[in-house]
């Protein structure tokens, strides 16, 4: 059995409880920095999964060049640990494009855009600051939920944001290969026609003179894949830090890399065939796994072939066979749950486990921070 | 179009926001109250849905005598707008039973039991507190998440608790058809079957002399098929406060009787037949709706026919048909989720618009109290 979370099993007092393994986050965390350095790409983690400024600060320390937020919110606190930030999303409507632009005064600021009505905003809200926002053309490379339709398109938005100088910078592409969860082996295709059409989008931004120093991508699947997109300069993985169900399954870490779980108590056993845990939507999400959509709601680590079959809020029910091993009534159990970045976001604060196995409790500084 | 939050849509200075329509949420608890009333059942209103002291005071002033909760923490807010607290949950640990027994020195506190050990250990909690504990004995009546498996067992534990007087008091019963969710006309059969087991159950215990004051059921599903069930006595319906798309969909509520709504800015629009809004997983949850799983995450009020069709953590994508109707980037949109409870946790705050179509801010009480 996985031992990572025991000290944890035993000192927490009370539970439902997330726990992070501090040895586990920073052995992922150095091994994505070592991986990004030896193919000479930066590193800009998306703090989305943490939500945390220690944690943020940890990757920071570890090399990474700067950060990487969805929300304003999440910005303006994220400032605090870099004075790098960017905010992979549409900002469009006037009080986000505000607040991004004051923020804009104190750090480096860069958005990713996919629409003329987004560069114009930007630019009024910059310009009205007084300052300058940096920004990234967002290039849609087939996960179709935001970016332009192709190379003409990323060009026509550049032009536009090169003619908006001073109160715009125009800083390179953007892309997230969100449909790629291919194993590693079978990515080299996907990514080779990610590659093209980067490639054709840069070379036509060079050809009328514009830049692109910076051309960000990258998700936790394609991760150690990266050198296979060599026009990438950055990537912005976030789960790779914890890991959870979604990367074990999908076979992109093993179940000792995940560092983040969900300690429960099984609070009734009255139905045959079943443990119900003090866990369910409100601490486990009701997020499938991604690969494997019927497998349950998490791995129960100390019982790994039983299924978390049904949550209600509060309820979580294990199914085990017939014959198999089961935990009794009041029992502790640990679960690493499907995708640990909405579960990270359910909690005010988590149990920090040291190396020495003792627990402190970690801030989640950007929970709820959905503007 | 429903027009309920058209105030909102257009006072509210940053999406996305959760608002609550307080005429609406007032009607839907006055319907219930009445209900209860002209059929003699109490109502015990899950605060699981609404979270919040504001909202369990309405409920109380339409005539609700007490208030359920699933958390610990949980009840201790909620204590201070009631002094009658149902923990509708199998608590068995340690910090939950103690802090259950200090709450009960002050307030009557009743606890949902299914099993031996879970009772003795709330009496052991109880008499160190020097305090009573109500207790219900948790029967299965087809959902199979808790509860015991028939009348016989249902009386042992009764028994069990007769005997622990007086740290215990033994209350009643309780169950949650939470299986039923098929249409009000079709609930006749299937109510009539938790009847007949909770008469038998009650035959039991009145044939050994036991008490038998409260029998605690219901559901939002079957709130107004209660008297199909006479036995009942007290019924704690959560969702009906505010519905949702799960409520609206199962025949359950009418989408004007929906008092609350995300309000969203349509951040994308940059892939064909796409419309991509400031809300995902984090706002809307993953929960799919329960009658119709494939029905996408929630509706959209200004545009009922297009699909919430996938989620990422912060953007929602709309799929509009070829030739409809479909919104521009920067405009606001409002959308009714499936599964209104777990999208109320995510907030700390919500908007609550009141009569006049003013806004004002409403905290989020027992937000993330998960122990």
């Amino acid at each position: 059995m996985v031992k990572t979370f025991e000290s944890a099993l035993n000192l927490i007092p009370a539970t439902p409880a997330l726990v992070l393994d501090l040895p586990t986050v920073t052995r992922n965390a150095q091994k994505l920095a070592d991986y990004a350095r030896s193919h000479f790409l930066r590193v800009r983690p998306h703090t989305k999964t943490h939500k945390s400024l220690k944690m943020a600060r940890l990757q920071l320390d570890c090399g990474a060049q700067g950060l990487t937020v969805a929300k304003v919110g999440e910005a303006e606190i994220m400032a605090a640990a870099s004075s790098d930030v960017l905010v992979a999303y549409p900002a469009i409507d006037p009080p986000r494009i505000q607040r991004l632009a004051r923020l804009a005064r104190t750090v480096t600021v860069r958005v990713a855009v996919d629409s003329l009505p987004g560069i114009e905003a930007l630019a009024g809200a910059a310009q009205a600051a007084g300052t300058t926002i940096g920004l990234l053309v967002d290039l849609d490379v087939g996960y179709h939920r935001t970016g332009v339709q192709s190379p003409a398109a990323a060009l026509e938005l550049a032009q536009r944001i090169s003619d908006l100088t001073p109160a715009l910078r125009l800083d390179g592409l953007f892309f997230y290969p969100g449909q790629i969860w291919s194993a590693a082996a079978q990515q080299v295709a996907e990514l080779g026609r990610v590659e093209s059409l980067l490639a054709e989008t840069i070379e036509r931004w060079r050809a009328t003179g514009l830049p692109v120093e910076i051309v960000s991508g990258g998700s936790t699947p394609t991760a150690y894949q990266s050198h296979l997109v060599p026009s990438q300069t950055e990537i912005r993985p976030g789960t790779y830090l914890f890991n959870d169900m979604n990367t074990v399954r999908a076979g992109f870490s093993v179940i000792e890399e995940c560092a983040a779980a969900i300690l429960c108590t099984v609070v009734s056993t009255a139905v045959p065939g079943k443990a119900v845990i003090d866990a369910g939507t409100k601490t486990l999400t009701s997020d499938r796994n991604a690969r494997f959509p019927d497998s349950g709601y998490g791995c129960v680590l100390e019982f790994p072939a039983a299924r978390i079959a049904r949550l209600s809020e509060e309820h979580g029910e294990i199914e085990f066979s017939q014959s198999s091993h089961r935990p009794r009534i009041g029992d502790r159990v640990t679960i690493v749950p499907n995708h640990i970045c909405p579960c990270i976001n359910l909690q005010d604060r988590v149990w920090l486990q040291q190396t020495n196995g003792s627990l402190e409790q970690l801030e989640i500084d950007t929970r709820g921070r959905q503007v």
